[in-house]
């Protein structure tokens, strides 16, 4: 299933976009895509429903909004082979954890705003991983795919003077306002055969800047969830953002070409949709 | 004020211990303190009713929960001199940033887990910070202490070994299950004349471990939530907790008396309340 909630921010409606393409209000069903829901498996429920007793919607002019709302969002550092050595990072020999704070996600094709005072926000395409099931202490990698309810895109905008130069942690540069775009839709666990195969690529202004694979990825999604779950407990509607392929600005030549109010990014992973968002001033 | 939940977990009933020392039920007023009623001015609306229409409640045997349910948790690391001493650390140029996922919050009497696998499970009290009012690109000290709901005691327990020694950023050693004790009581800022004024106290099995005052603090409270307010958006429901004074587990001389199942630990601040919790097996 793709699942994905429409209208005005805070105000959004969960829908479904069904196997031919028709958007379908979900609100007879749920008051909205949440912890809540993923919590009672309101995924099993959707499946049990038959398309035709869900109204047809129109997407003219429609906003799409983040296609849940999280719980936390957890984020992989340093995942890729070819970002670590663009950013002269050792390869991590575990997971590099931080977290980003869940009310910086916006809709997949909302603005996002450069922090007054910012001169190197960066682009991250990521696969996003949503919890399903309650994960703690996870035995394996089987039982950490039984707790992944989804996948979703992820921008995961990072402001790299905040990150790397103004002291302590990367948190700083990570959870400024808009910095998490999150969609078009969630798309269910069954429709995505193989997390580990899926190509990543993301654009500025036309331009390919990023064009990776899942392949790539130091620590799989498997192995992602079962090491999360040693260190805290991911609950249903809690996202990972899995890291980002090389290609980001910081890795570029100088002058690095970081992002300006006017810039366009758009962002695609097979299967999972399309974002496009313009650069404004905060 | 001084507002409470009480009740089972997740089932925690909104009240208010009146100045009589009086335990009150809100839950006719609200269904919850949390970020929804700050944001709706509910700490208005309850200064305006008086005491006798809120039917008391019998406190016997009733366990206090976490006195909200907080949007998200910003941390501020090394922000006593004495502590930053104690770890070896420089003192920090400017606020020392990382987050901390919101569910880890418990009551200020319930279990605190040690994680599996840990060894250097260590105690840090704190003054938490409740903001009221939406914080973005703030001004000045004076409109960042208009943001400030009010006070309560924070514990915010942490695993050195996974902090410090796991590769990456401090957040895996942070984020464990019920790693952050909070309240009894959110006190609202009126009653806190002076947040640079407190004493904080942490004693471990009886044994004095911490006796600071909030006067030590590098960066104070309105200077932490306007710095924060430049880098992210602050909102109602949100906490910030402000840093630890010396004498964790950590500073202490080998073998370091860090945390095992069975050990009690008591937090106080002026004004705030006392904790007391008992350490559990994850």
């Amino acid at each position: 299933m793709k699942l994905l909630r429409v209208g005005p921010p805070g105000r959004e409606t969960p829908a479904l976009l069904d196997e031919a393409g028709q958007l379908r209000d979900l609100s007879g069903v749920t008051d909205d895509l949440d912890p809540a829901f993923l919590a009672t498996d309101g995924l099993a429920r959707l499946a049990g429903i038959s398309r035709h007793d869900l109204s047809p919607m129109d997407p003219t002019d429609l906003r799409i909004g983040p296609p849940l709302r999280p719980g936390k969002i957890v984020c992989i550092g340093l995942n890729y082979r070819d970002h670590a050595a663009e950013t002269g990072a050792a390869l991590p020999a575990e997971p590099v954890v931080f977290l980003k704070a869940a009310d910086t996600v916006v809709g997949p094709d909302d603005p996002v705003l450069v922090p007054r005072g910012s001169t190197r926000t960066d682009w991250e395409v990521e696969l996003a991983v949503v919890i399903g099931r309650k994960a703690r202490y996870l035995p394996s990698a089987e039982a950490a795919m039984d707790c992944v309810a989804g996948y979703a895109i992820s921008h995961d905008v990072s402001e790299r003077e905040f990150q790397l130069d103004r002291g302590g942690q990367w948190d700083k540069g990570k959870s400024c306002e808009t910095f998490n775009p999150l969609g078009p839709w969630l798309v269910t666990a069954d429709e995505v055969p193989d997390p580990q195969d899926l190509r990543l690529r993301l654009w500025v202004n036309g331009v390919l800047r990023q064009d990776g694979t899942t392949k790539d990825m130091v620590f799989p999604v498997a192995e992602i969830v079962r090491y999360l779950s040693q260190f805290m407990v991911l609950y249903p509607g809690d996202v990972i953002n899995t890291g980002t392929p090389a290609g980001v600005a910081l890795g570029q030549p100088e002058p690095k070409p970081y992002l300006v109010a006017g810039d366009v990014v758009e962002l695609e992973i097979d299967g999972l949709g399309r974002q496009r968002q313009t650069l404004a001033p905060a």
